[in-house]
């Protein structure tokens, strides 16, 4: 609008000269002048840094990220800058997730969706009502650009269950404009936060081609049910080893979601499974915390189950088929790597051994700030602890324990028995 | 601005029959007219409802909530018109909070913060960079009208710690005016988003002298934990019984929140978290599921704690002693209502016995959408399952057994010796 008031002031100052009494155009400017301010207070964007600060500034607004590497909790936070995520489902957990990744700082997002903001959007949050009708990728560009104007935003609406919308969608996961050094595809992750089996199925096909770590998320029908997973082609199961919510043996899967039917949903459960999907997603790029394989949300009882799935040698997914001989193959470069990391871990822990010795932050629930492997762990005991404080509940690794002798099931051991490693490679030839 | 585009417009009217060549007039009004068009571009807000459909239209923007009693979740959605809720603290928590029950349609929120926006906030949902300098009141007050104008919306932009602001506090809580028939204080339930120790002191003594329940939330300063804890006065904890995070015991607990000490955070953590507390008060006040009286989140480990905190006899807090006597005095009627309630359950069931044999929405990660009491859980078994469909893990409950039969301590027993009972209530007057 400031080009349109420009040009009205030029008008009037022709105009004045053209006249003989100047004062009605002196009145009309401070009208225009006024309005012309009024319209500043549309809103303003802040300027693009350079370099994330960790000044302590209000101005700042990576500050308290950038304290993560001050407190211990990540190594260098500024690597972010370089990651790029795809998030395939820009709805109610989408969103959220897009808003999250982009508040932090990420380096690059690209989002697909083919759908448009409606009022019946308007009980998740992110969308606003003067969005109504607009795609809901062009929505997230503007809301996400207004927010954040570091982050790289790419938008595709589209459906990427079509042939074309499938061809597009694999086509952009492998385009390394942004980062051409990176190996492997052109993104370091993708999101899927869709609400259908097809789209999941697409997602999980790209992925298992193009070699690509995934996380799938959901929510229940029902709204009060959620979960996420890690999807890493060859390792993990994949969505087409196991689907994650029901078990489908015998019958369409795709018949169980029924037509026309309105699905209840909850700002709540989606928030939080967009927040757990986030977390973990940092947890995963920035090399902190431990990523969860599968993370359940129970709302109604405040249970969060976990697990870990290994892939179905019997999968119907050639692709899948072949990841998981890959990773089987490469198990000895694996390990000799594994055993590399373990003894350059242990002489770094002799050299810099009293580093976090003082523990300046140990205020939290639970005491696992400096956990990051086991070597520091066992350095971070109660002794720690600043004087005159007790722990109100014992540590999550004590807990978990407790937890894994009680079930019986916890999690399936790595296979590293060499002869059970020769069966199942048979086993995946034969199929 | 249309105003100001009216008194411009009127000005040009007048200045054109003052003139013998209307050309140069006519191009300004063009240009006037262009820019008011342009100035209505500006947010439009969506109209009020006077009664929520469950009307399955994209227009309707309460269609996906009250699928909740479609499902069975909720017996009448429509209640949450007549909560109040107040948010103390409109941070990184609150401002979430406050956002996610703006979505779902409360009835009134009241809002309490002294603080400005700042760019430092951006790394946190909800606020906005063109908030920056306006009070965080102000800017939620903004944002949350434009996203559900249904809302009444009251805010306080002050510090509850002072004198006189715990005043306005104490008597905002007690104001009637929005649902006059309502007993005890004006508000159905007090959020505590704060980030410091007076604040929940303040919290805690206006809600204790109130008989006010309420639910506390916390955010760890290496931005990876946080909690949230329900606090009904007299029959939980207190947080003066017992703080939540550490225990202080000797040392003042204010010293260990360091000054000029920049804390880290994450959206992610802070949007989890409020997430499960809005989830919680939701269970709360339209009663399902099960309300947690203490829920952890380390999100390092994905690893969630319980427990329940019994009240300390031995408070230091008057009104929380006052609160405790009051809670065993009234422990025969409690007991008559719950017996009562508990045969009166019995006749319904009876009756309703068959209502949701056929389970129509089993399709989440836990069966128990319909578990809201036990007569209906025992009714919810594998064979209610779609055929085709196995479970993928076993119930909340079998899970929840076994903990509690691992690590010993689970919940504490509900006091029901009478002689238990009496050397209580002797040791509270003793002191």
């Amino acid at each position: 609008m400031e080009v349109e008031f420009k040009a009205l002031l030029d008008d009037l100052d022709v105009l004045e000269k053209s006249l003989s009494d100047p004062a009605p155009i002196h009145k009309l400017r401070s009208h225009v002048e006024n309005l012309a301010n009024l319209s500043k207070c549309n809103p303003q964007r802040r300027s693009r840094v350079k370099e994330l600060s960790s000044e302590v500034v209000d101005s700042n607004p990576y500050s308290r990220l950038m304290a993560l590497q001050r407190m211990g909790i990540v190594d260098n936070y500024e690597r972010i800058r370089g990651f790029s995520v795809a998030i395939v489902g820009i709805g109610g957990v989408g969103s959220v997730a897009a808003e999250m990744l982009t508040r932090c700082g990420i380096g690059r997002l690209l989002l697909y969706d083919y759908d448009t903001v409606e009022l019946a959007n308007m009980n998740r949050l992110f969308f606003r009502p003067d969005q109504v009708g607009m795609t809901k990728t062009d929505a997230a560009v503007q809301t996400l650009a207004e927010i954040n104007p570091d982050v790289v935003l790419e938008s595709f609406t589209m459906n990427i269950t079509t042939v074309q919308g499938f061809e597009t969608f694999t086509s952009s996961l492998t385009n390394k404009s942004f980062c051409p050094s990176k190996e492997g595809s052109g993104v370091d992750l993708v999101l899927s936060c869709v609400d259908n089996y097809e789209a999941r199925m697409a997602v999980n096909q790209a992925c298992n081609e193009l070699r690509q770590t995934w996380m799938e998320s959901g929510v229940s029908e029902d709204a009060v049910s959620g979960h996420i997973q890690l999807l890493v082609p060859g390792e993990t199961a994949c969505f087409a080893c196991a689907p994650p919510l029901v078990v489908a043996s015998g019958i369409d899967e795709r018949t169980l979601k029924r037509e026309g039917v309105c699905a209840a949903s909850l700002p709540t459960t989606m928030g939080v499974v967009a927040g757990l999907l986030v977390q973990n997603s940092l947890k995963f790029l920035l090399n902190f915390g431990e990523v969860s394989p599968y993370l359940g949300y129970n709302s109604l009882k405040d249970f969060f189950p976990t697990m870990k799935m290994r892939p179905n040698p019997q999968c119907s997914n050639v692709a899948c088929l072949e990841r998981q001989k890959e990773h089987m193959l490469a198990k000895p470069e694996r390990d000799a790597a594994a055993k590399a990391k373990m003894e350059a871990d242990a002489s770094t822990a002799i050299d810099e051994g009293s580093l976090h010795a003082d523990n300046e932050w140990n205020i939290s629930v639970v005491d696992d700030a400096n956990e990051k492997d086991a070597s520091k762990a066992a350095s971070s005991s109660d002794t720690t602890l600043p004087e005159g404080l007790t722990r109100e509940f014992p540590d999550a690794d004590e807990y978990e324990r407790e937890i894994a002798i009680a079930s019986g099931s916890g999690e399936i051991e790595e296979e590293d028995d060499l002869e059970e490693l020769k069966k199942q490679l048979e086993a995946l030839n034969a199929v």
